[in-house]
């Protein structure tokens, strides 16, 4: 029998009561069909997230920065293989509990169509192609690539859709949209990663779309994703987005209506308890028994093809020793160097053997701005400053630069951070946000004033201020913004002799700095979203129509644009024909680089891009697939 | 002309309103005179604070457990090189800001009474003649213990007196004390700190004592302090306590009464805003020229003292390279060392060779613990998890072991600690307080339900789950206790087959540690205050009576005893004469060794100690000077 039929017949042995009770995300044991508890709620986003101790790769806005999708399918090998180690040893307590599973609420491929979305740093950023790109690649990674009858882990593609904030309003907003943003920027990564990763699962989002809630929406879930798209696999809710339905949208009169339009509608799964009243709504004729079934055989199927009931599934003996192990932390730094972006260097970088470097800024020594959000717990891990300590042969002072509340009563904070530059050959200062500025609406309180997003894109005061003491100093200063998202760096462009942007940089981010800072590899990341010169630039934060929004669609001069990133190389790109360039490294340095490929339908539109190792004089033929697009 | 006098010529340019102005602890400056702006406010309880980098040194209640006077004087001294270091740098600014000066608001002598206090940990302890011991060596130290004309910087004796909690009532507390617990036990080291160190300075408390405010009442202040001491140096008022006597106490009917009040009384500076209003004060004839002139003398009488105004002051020239550097971080290792306290020892310690050690517990890798508060920012430093990575030659495994808010849905939040603890050969677990349960009123929000006090002294219950499902996995573990205070470790005790204090232990904390578990240096601390079994043990927290608290009085059965602290060695003293004891080290081990002397009062009590370093068969005759006492 497959993974289908033997559902269909462990189910046909459930009472109705059972089938419906597995139908919410905290799923009961069975103990006379030999089913044990599950959860099906489970982090995995860049990283084995809440789980404990585990290898914290970049945040998935770094990882995209990196534009490079065979690096990011290794990471998900290496993460799936974290989360099946965790499930085999926790699945012998009994039934596995939250973030103990298979089944990952992941990736995040939502469009960061401004950069205000606390949320944007879950995202591969604000191009369709390449979320579509590395979302697929992460699912193939994570899933196990077909390399067995059974799946690795199952991912969810979340979330669906047309759902980027704000982050305050999210429980009953509505998305306003054409049909054209729909289709090209909103829709079109899951589409790529149903057809070209095969992923289990699509996340129902809290908002409306066009007036009809996502989370069961007929245009949406009936028409597109199960109509046209023809998607075999299952929908789960966004944690309580089912509760949203009356609550939020007051699409319906009760949590009764709302649990039957979702099932109805196609989603299998609630995360939440909503469907607890499904007994009710089969009372009152609301949904039929057959519906109940087909959701609940529909689940069975994946936890059997999870190999969750097989002795023989290979996953079985992947070891808990795989946790954080070398290789995993290898390839973890491997990720966060490839995810730095240079974004200006008039030469400064790579350090000359500096005697003094002086560490500036309250992002040089913070744990969190490794982890960004949906993180797990880095046992091992360098912040910037220590990442320098142990890299740099030089002496390394360090000024944290502005002060907490203790300091409420200094009239000048910046005097350190100014007498610690006057000490140093060169100024490595550290600015930004932090997880605490941007974030998800709930989690862990970040920025409660805007619930998660951002009023503006600016740093904040004190820092624009930090650097104007410290450049006035005059010795050589290297910018490093830390963030998950566009910040704008106008003056710090213009002040300082060059700016790097690490996004959210995972437990090794400190390290792979250093070691592009010092020189040992070459910088080849490529900013994954526009950034933006002023806050003006910006349409309605509540405005989902593309116009003047992204590299695509902005009719202004942005900062830093979409696609850019510096080597320390001299890169020329040759054409050859419509699909071919040679690629000639004519610096002084070996290095990474993403060879990208646009068209213009008439924008500006990424359709291609291919990262290689390129040695310094060095010459390579890139050949595009057109079966990629 | 000696200071004084110089003082006196310089104040004597001033007019009555300048002079008033110098009475606040922002002191303006006085340009036609030379007088640069100076603010009177700054912090170094164990390392030079909240003035950015520094070498953060173990917390005092750790330096105490060291018995080591000796070392404390030369980390006071470093302390004072680092504070002269930024003040040298900062008054090229032209004035010098809060935190940046010379005159330390430390160090905090009052008697740890009762281990809800949440600033005990700022203490050294509960015996007077141990803060005594310990408060004059650390003011040697810092002060610079007259090997100049110059002082190196000020030392602040706090909070005089009888101030210990509860944080929550601390403006309005009237503390009833007798006047045998009075002198004894509250009184006791701020006289031993002036007879023994010439401490420069006395801070009057927040509270009233026998219903007169602790800043200027006359018993306290008039009759003792100036009378029968016959202090020499100068008073300043607690971070607003001159406003608390009218405010808080009702002592005085406004704040223009307060300021009269504690400057009449001889408290000449105010840190706060109250001394504001001596003009109106001086206007109703409250005070007399000749006290405000007073005051202003005797403040830069010791500001001629430190050498603000002079070329050939010799630490004018310490320079900013020596803040934390490796002299400082060795010593703060020493120091850190000598602070762990060993309670419990199966034999398990040190460690023999394990193949894999499991570190677990939300305390293993907290980088707040190493700090305690009034702390500066060290940017080299080792949480316990990872000095132990650093200096393990073993595989480390790490669990958190309890997590925060996202787990909430877990029904069993231990199972990473038990699958971790399954696969090591022994486990270290870390458990205890942190800086945010215990602490001071209004500071960084410590607890806030009571201020920053504890409501009862035991473990929280996650972490009381905790160490029982950990023990139960059934390998050898050591228990690791980090916390200011007294904790209810009775079961720890029982369970464990080791169990180590570990105050908050500074930047070197980890490493220090791990120098410990892994048989480096043999442990060589004792605990300053008394581990009781029970809240129930104590006698109520606003009760400042000393029946039946600290070892002198407590009638019951500690858990672990004042002093109590095991070796790696095997330690025999033998009694020559009344002054005289011969030690042996009858042990394997080399070890640092702390000599008590006790009388008999005809309570126990303290009144001698020596810490030796003998080596492995070695013995030592150790006689105690009567004169310390």
């Amino acid at each position: 029998m497959n993974f289908a039929e033997r559902a269909k017949e462990l189910v046909s042995k459930m009472t109705l009561e059972e089938r419906m009770a597995q139908l919410c995300n905290k799923a009961p044991a069975i103990e006379r069909l030999g089913v044990p508890s599950y959860d099906w709620w489970n982090e995995a986003l860049h990283g084995v997230a809440r789980a404990g101790t585990a290898t914290v790769f970049p945040q998935a806005i770094a990882m995209a920065s990196s534009f490079n999708d065979d690096l990011l399918e290794q990471v998900g090998d290496v993460i799936s293989d974290e989360a099946r180690a965790k499930y085999n040893v926790y699945k012998k307590f009994g039934g596995t509990e939250i973030y103990q599973g298979l089944t990952e609420c992941a990736p995040n491929i939502n469009i960061f169509r401004d950069p205000r979305w606390g949320r944007g740093q879950e995202t591969f950023g604000e191009d369709p192609y390449l979320t579509g790109r590395m979302g697929a690649a992460y699912v193939r990674g994570m899933q196990g690539n077909g390399k067995s009858k059974y799946r690795k882990v199952d991912t969810t593609l979340k979330h669906f859709a047309v759902h980027s904030g704000p982050e305050g309003k999210r429980h009953g907003f509505n998305a306003v949209v054409s049909e054209k943003d729909l289709r090209e920027t909103y829709l079109y990564a899951f589409k790529y990663c149903i057809d070209h990763a095969d992923a289990a699962s699509v996340m129902g989002a809290y908002n409306a779309v066009n007036g009809e809630p996502a989370t069961g929406g007929k245009h949406l879930v009936e028409d597109i994703l199960y109509g046209e798209w023809g998607f075999q696999g299952y929908m789960v809710s966004d944690a309580g987005s089912v509760k949203d339905i009356h609550e939020g949208h007051k699409f319906t009169k009760n949590e009764v209506e709302s649990a039957a339009f979702a099932l109805n509608a196609g989603c299998h799964l609630n995360i939440g308890t909503s469907y607890r009243e499904l007994p009710q709504a089969y009372a009152m004729g609301l949904v039929s028994e057959e519906t109940i079934t087909r959701a609940c055989e529909k689940l069975f199927e994946t936890r059997f093809r999870l190999g969750m009931f097989d002795e023989d599934c290979e996953y079985n003996n992947i070891s808990y020793d795989c946790v954080e192990c070398d290789a995993h932390r290898a390839l973890n730094r491997q990720m966060a160097r490839e995810s730095i972006v240079l974004l200006k260097n008039d030469g400064i970088l790579p350090l000359k053997t500096p005697k003094t470097i002086a560490v500036i800024g309250p992002n040089a020594d913070r744990v969190s701005l490794l982890l960004g959000n949906y993180n797990g717990i880095p046992s091992r891990y360098a912040t910037i400053l220590r990442g320098i300590q142990e890299a740099a042969d030089a002496r390394v002072l360090y000024s944290a630069g502005v002060f907490p509340s203790t300091t409420s009563q200094m009239s000048d904070i910046y005097r350190e951070a100014v007498v610690t530059a006057e000490r140093a050959d060169v100024v490595i200062l550290c600015v930004g946000l932090n997880p605490s500025m941007e974030g998800e609406e709930g989690i862990d309180a970040p920025n409660s004033a805007n619930c998660g997003d951002r009023a503006d894109i600016e740093l904040p005061k004190r820092q624009q201020e930090l650097i104007r003491r410290v450049v006035a100093v005059g010795k050589p200063t290297v910018l490093v913004n830390v963030s998950g998202s566009c910040v704008n760096l106008c003056e710090a462009d213009r002040l300082c002799n060059a700016v790097v942007q690490l996004f959210y940089a995972g437990a090794e981010g400190g390290r792979a700095l250093a070691d592009v800072l010092l020189g040992k590899v070459s910088p080849s990341g490529r900013l994954p979203v526009t950034f933006y010169r002023s806050t003006d630039d910006l349409p309605p934060f509540e405005d989902y129509s593309m116009e003047n929004r992204t590299y695509k669609f902005f009719k202004g001069d942005p900062l830093y644009a979409f696609g850019h990133g510096l080597t320390y190389s001299n890169i020329i790109e040759t054409p050859l024909d419509e699909n071919t360039v040679e690629v000639f490294n004519e610096g002084p340095y070996d290095t990474a680089y993403s060879v990208l490929k646009y068209e213009y339908i008439p924008h500006k539109s990424l359709c291609g891009f291919k990262k290689i190792f390129i040695k310094a004089g060095d010459h390579i033929t890139v050949s595009f697939d057109e079966t990629e697009k």
